[in-house]
């Protein structure tokens, strides 16, 4: 009898709860949807290129352009966000961001190859195209390759899609068969290290080519659980710390280099390895895996290793906030910005934490979700600019909060098209 | 009358300022002096690698080996400070310092150079003397003639300074005749760009190898005027700002890459340009080359165009202290640690404006130098660790200074003994 009278109170109880976590949700959907307007409406207005084609993103907080160079990773990411928030999001589906994803699309195909036919692409070119530097990495070629996947997805030219599918058969025969051809000098003394951002970027191609696409998901589905093998291998000292570099053979590594860790994403690209918040953006990478597999063991191990243990020990217990690197021996990292708030780790962090919760209906990491997102709109990131920072100091001192534009912009945009996707998937459901 | 009377006055008011100004300076030497003798202890004490030979150079505050790698630069460093410490300083002719020289060369000699016979140098090297990166300039090959140079004159072996004299003449060659033996790619993007800290690097070779040795001053005199007049090139935009990168030309350069200033010193190896305090040291190597010249012009327009504009421009007026990066334009520059205050640019201000004012006997140089010595010991920047840092914040909150060790420890040890030297001279008078 207790019980019968007990239920529908607790069922009102619940479903209040559930009424209110919407109502919180509905808000955060609207503020990042706001977000994602003034986002897109500044690189709109300031960041093409009507002369030489492609985009700037060097651009200051008023839009000026600080300087005309242009990232070959950054021309790509444009080109996939315009062609994203076309395919994807009604409001956005307008011939001026097709237009303009096409041209950019134009500029990387004619000026992103060093020496083409040969697939090497610069790193960055002058703004009307010359090659400025070239990395003996794989990453300009996978924002490449990401770029051409989304131009053939809004417009159906075949040409684009193999050049997608041409430039990932070289970044998988760079990666798994032969690196000679990036040009690295073999030194005895190099260690054979295995970097987390390899497999990972490796991994996001897969998800990337093989959307709707059953054929192409198919014949990725073997490199696709290769790259998991991979990143996972990156958790190391029994579970307790996601290193950013591994032996080839899966063994921690001597140093520095060995004890480097990457709580949020960097890929400022003139950064020697990768940093932080590498580890929460394995784990949505490596979420979305595991639910295209239809792993729950996978996603659970996912969520504890590369979800909540970056956040535990990234977190600043003090002020709150992601750190930039940490030394898995609680060593002082070796890089001077180290304790620096950056915007785009916790971007990461939102993602990764509001993914995790809308696969595991987990409300710990919805409360991480809301503890990240509070604090970085608090902080008031210029999300308009490029990079922005915090940098720590007493919350009251308000000089020692400073933006700083760089001329590695990342393009928030993509950022906020993902939250505002996930948020909105769960504000539906 | 009243003239005679006032007189003996003004003289005995000129004798005591000049007493009280003996005491000061003679305070700052005993204290400089107990830093440098601190600071050797620390480094003989934890740095020296008994098995492989050459020095660690990755130290914690405690002593710690927290990297094992051997960056050239620092190698040659350690090889030349010990060296100059024996030959200079009375207190320092211990045997215990020569050996470790000899060690350290020794390593150089056998490891160095990444293939013998041929000159190009490694960056770093492993512990045991493998290769693990080179870079495509000059600088390592650089340190490793002061090095040998020293090594000559303590030792006297004609060996070291054999390899001293070819490996200047290799660089020279790569600066001034062909530079592609440094195997940097050509790429039709990249910009004909001088940075300062080659013509800066190479006066200070100059110096060394020149230091009583009339033959060897006398052959590399018109490359002396040669970097001089390349260094004074990088005073731009009217005389207001000393520009780290000029075009081939002398012109200035567009974008971020022209705008880069220097207040500071950065030979920071990872960096992908050098940075701020070059103006303050290319000040007092040019200063030494004026004096070296008898050209009391050159003088006062170094004085005042490489000592009180970097100074003035880059001083931190809120908070005291130099920045690292600063922007000719105003705008922020593109390095997240731009507003940090590191120690080595403060002691590169310090050596620049006491040699200034003891070239000149301005006292407002004195009194520069006055200011940024006491903001240097006041911030107890951790001179026995590597890199130090001092992070903007309120004065009042002590969580905001923070110091940090980084894998390219720089050796302010000859630092200290600059400025050692300079205030012994100094108090000598």
């Amino acid at each position: 009898m207790g019980r019968s009278e007990g239920e529908p109170c607790l069922q009102v109880q619940v479903s209040q709860d559930m009424e209110k976590e919407r109502e919180t949700l509905q808000a955060w959907k609207e503020r990042v949807e706001h977000e994602l307007d003034v986002v897109v409406a500044f690189w709109l207005e300031h960041s093409h290129d009507q002369e030489h084609g492609g985009f700037f993103t060097c651009l200051g907080r008023d839009g000026q352009v600080y300087d005309d160079l242009k990232y070959v990773w950054l021309q790509g990411r444009q080109v996939w966000m315009y062609c994203r928030l076309y395919r994807k999001l009604e409001r956005f589906r307008r011939p001026e961001l097709l237009n303009a994803a096409k041209a950019g699309g134009e500029f990387l195909l004619r000026y992103a190859r060093v020496a083409p036919p040969a697939k090497k692409c610069a790193f960055v070119l002058t703004r009307d195209g010359r090659p400025v530097k070239v990395q003996r990495t794989i990453f300009s070629e996978c924002f490449y390759t990401m770029a051409m996947n989304e131009l053939w997805r809004v417009t159906g030219d075949a040409q684009y899609q193999s050049e997608a599918v041409e430039m990932m058969d070289q970044i998988v025969h760079w990666v798994r068969e032969d690196p000679s051809g990036l040009g690295r000098p073999q030194l005895p003394g190099a260690p054979a290290a295995e970097s987390m951002a390899v497999p990972m970027m490796l991994l996001s191609l897969v998800e990337q080519l093989g959307e709707a696409d059953d054929e192409l998901a198919g014949s990725y589905a073997e490199l696709g659980d290769w790259c998991a093998r991979r990143i996972l291998r990156h958790v190391q000292r029994g579970g307790q710390a996601v290193l950013e570099n591994v032996s080839e053979d899966g063994e921690g590594l001597s140093g520095c280099l060995g004890r480097h860790q990457n709580p949020g994403e960097d890929t400022r690209p003139t950064l020697p390895e990768p940093s932080p918040g590498h580890a929460l953006e394995a784990g949505w990478f490596l979420l979305r895996h595991a639910v295209r597999r239809g792993d729950p063991k996978l996603r659970a191990h996912v969520i504890d290793k590369f979800l909540l243990l970056p956040f535990r020990s990234g977190w600043d217990p003090d002020h709150g906030g992601l750190f930039y690197f940490q030394d898995a021996d609680g060593l002082c990292p070796t890089q001077l910005e180290w304790a620096m708030k950056l915007w785009w780790p916790h971007s990461e962090a939102m993602i990764a934490f509001l993914m995790g919760y809308s696969e595991s209906g987990d409300s710990a990491l919805l409360n991480i979700f809301y503890q990240v997102a509070e604090y970085t709109f608090r902080q008031k990131f210029q999300m308009c600019s490029c990079y922005a920072v915090v940098r720590e100091a007493s919350p009251s001192t308000a000089h020692a909060r400073h933006c700083f534009q760089t001329r590695e912009p990342q393009d928030q945009r993509r950022y906020m098209l993902r939250l505002n996707a996930f948020i909105e998937n769960m504000c539906s459901r």
